[in-house]
């Protein structure tokens, strides 16, 4: 019998469900007073769930926005929030910067705030847990969950989806520090409930059992390969050689980013030659197997996005790309 | 690169996509009028859907109640529905039955009326559509799925996760008629409104493309074999050779179900030898190759799944073994 058949209630899949727990609490060092559960819906559900769980009705949270990601969270705060607070926002920058946290303008009593970590259309990434005082911190970590050492103790809850560097689509990961749980609002629905899933070993319903397992099958691995310290090892070198071929380039290529705060994850770049070449650099890279580098269409140009599971190699051709279509055409 | 790592946004996925939308459509007959909807979280999460497009915070909802699903639905309906009117059950069959339509006393007013068709714990299922006049029915066929022709025109919504007849556990399917989308109550979460996932083609975030994929694979499979009637026939050929073992037994083993409402994918039975001989049943069952037989424990004895995807060899099968335990233990 196969993953893809066996009872998630059976002693097969029970053990399966416990090591991937346990291996991603030692990878990352989850504290005992955090649970892990393992939910459905991805980030946008857990939009939600964040505010019923730490919130009432008429309680408000504060958002700060960096991109595409924490403004959807702020948006869905809006529909079950008294009030979504900006508290900080780069988008007068095009979200090509994160506002300093000295700067983030704290709303008395609000329950929470939050970030997204990483933004994959912006490529903004922060590079240190912004100190927010004893304030709940709830970050959604989707684009660069297990890209890096985790400093769980200083977040409220980290989320995300398992899809980018974790396994297949349709699964997400909450960690949460115990005392959040257990104060969902009234009328919170039971799959929308932390304490729900954290009762019930985050088995209330049937789980994604195959993305489950292929998820334990990853933290294995990076337990493996040396913990989270070795992933983010490869990661800033994978993210060097990129960065090093943009500005390596005089200016041929450029990225809009910050130089403090751009993202391991996804590195999005210009071209100073303009839409139409652009066009052409994308269709020969493409020709060179070179797939998904078109840039969202709300920023253009191109984006390269350089999961954990990116070799060094991968990135090493591009940048070769890179220097050669600069040498054939500038 | 395989469907779990591609761009659920690119041309491939999407391909992947319609194409198992369209061959759903063909396979089930659902007329242009019902959306198609692929979301996460499964029935748990639709209990609450269902509630918040379909009904206000001050309105009621109808609902049949036979059995552990029924039930759940009910109690997720008590807290996000002024009130969660249980029309008729058959809780003090112990779930062995389903009451007749003519007996349920609808509630003036009430937003809709909802069934479970097949109940899994206790193994009864609905044989006809109830009639509910012009009443907005509502089915959680999770369990029943694609097991046999569905006459989608009788019903507002069809709803259901995959794991059982369709796909690998992570998604639902949603077969929602059209003028139910668009009036979901304010502060509805995102993800559990029907009107955001039919605007966004079921991709308002990442889904959960192997799942999709390998649905789309069965539904193109129950196509070449004959269609939904052709599935049905030999379903009720498979639930005949386990029925007629038990009934042919002269007592030895039992079901508790009504004959007129047993399940043909739940078959559940007791040894009239007791418990003891019950647990030698399962014990050598098991030996024999015969996996996940134990009864739901709420109810005991042996339960027999015999989805879609058992062969009527496997039936067969354990139909044998059950005489040849008979023969050396009665």
């Amino acid at each position: 019998m196969s993953v893809l058949e066996m009872s998630h209630r059976g002693k097969d899949f029970m053990g399966i469900a416990e090591k991937a727990e346990s291996d991603l609490r030692q990878l990352v060092g989850i504290p005992d007073n955090y649970k892990v559960l393992f939910v459905q819906g991805g980030a946008s559900t857990m939009f939600a769930s964040n505010c019923y769980n730490l919130a009432g009705a008429s309680d408000s949270a504060d958002f700060v926005v960096t991109g595409a990601w924490s403004s959807k969270a702020q948006k869905e705060g809006e529909k079950l929030l008294a009030k979504a607070n900006i508290i900080a926002s780069s988008k007068e920058q095009s979200f090509t910067t994160i506002p300093d946290v000295n700067e983030w303008k704290f709303t008395e009593g609000s329950k929470f705030v939050h970030i997204c970590s990483n933004e994959t259309i912006g490529g903004v990434e922060f590079k240190e847990v912004p100190n927010v005082g004893d304030r709940v911190l709830v970050a959604d970590m989707s684009s660069n969950y297990l890209s890096k050492p985790i400093d769980v103790e200083k977040y409220g809850i980290i989320y995300g989806g398992v899809q980018k560097n974790i396994g297949p689509a349709g699964m997400g990961i909450c960690i949460v520090r115990e005392d959040l749980i257990g104060n969902a609002r009234p009328g919170t629905p039971s799959m929308l409930d932390y304490k729900i899933h954290a009762d019930n070993d985050s088995m209330y319903n049937t789980p994604p059992c195959f993305t489950w397992y292929v998820s334990g099958l990853v933290f294995a691995k990076l337990l493996k390969d040396g913990g989270l310290a070795a992933v983010e090892q490869r990661n800033i070198e994978k993210a060097n050689v990129l960065y090093g071929a943009i500005d390596g380039s005089s200016g041929y290529y450029n990225s809009p980013v910050d130089k403090k705060y751009r993202s391991m994850m996804n590195v999005p770049f210009t071209l100073a030659g303009g839409e139409e070449l652009e066009k052409k650099f994308l269709a020969e890279a493409k020709a060179e197997g070179f797939e998904a580098l078109k840039g969202h269409r709300s920023v253009g140009g191109a984006r390269a996005s350089i999961y954990n599971a990116m070799p060094k190699e991968g990135v090493e051709a591009l940048a070769a790309f890179m220097k050669d279509f600069q040498a054939r055409n500038a």
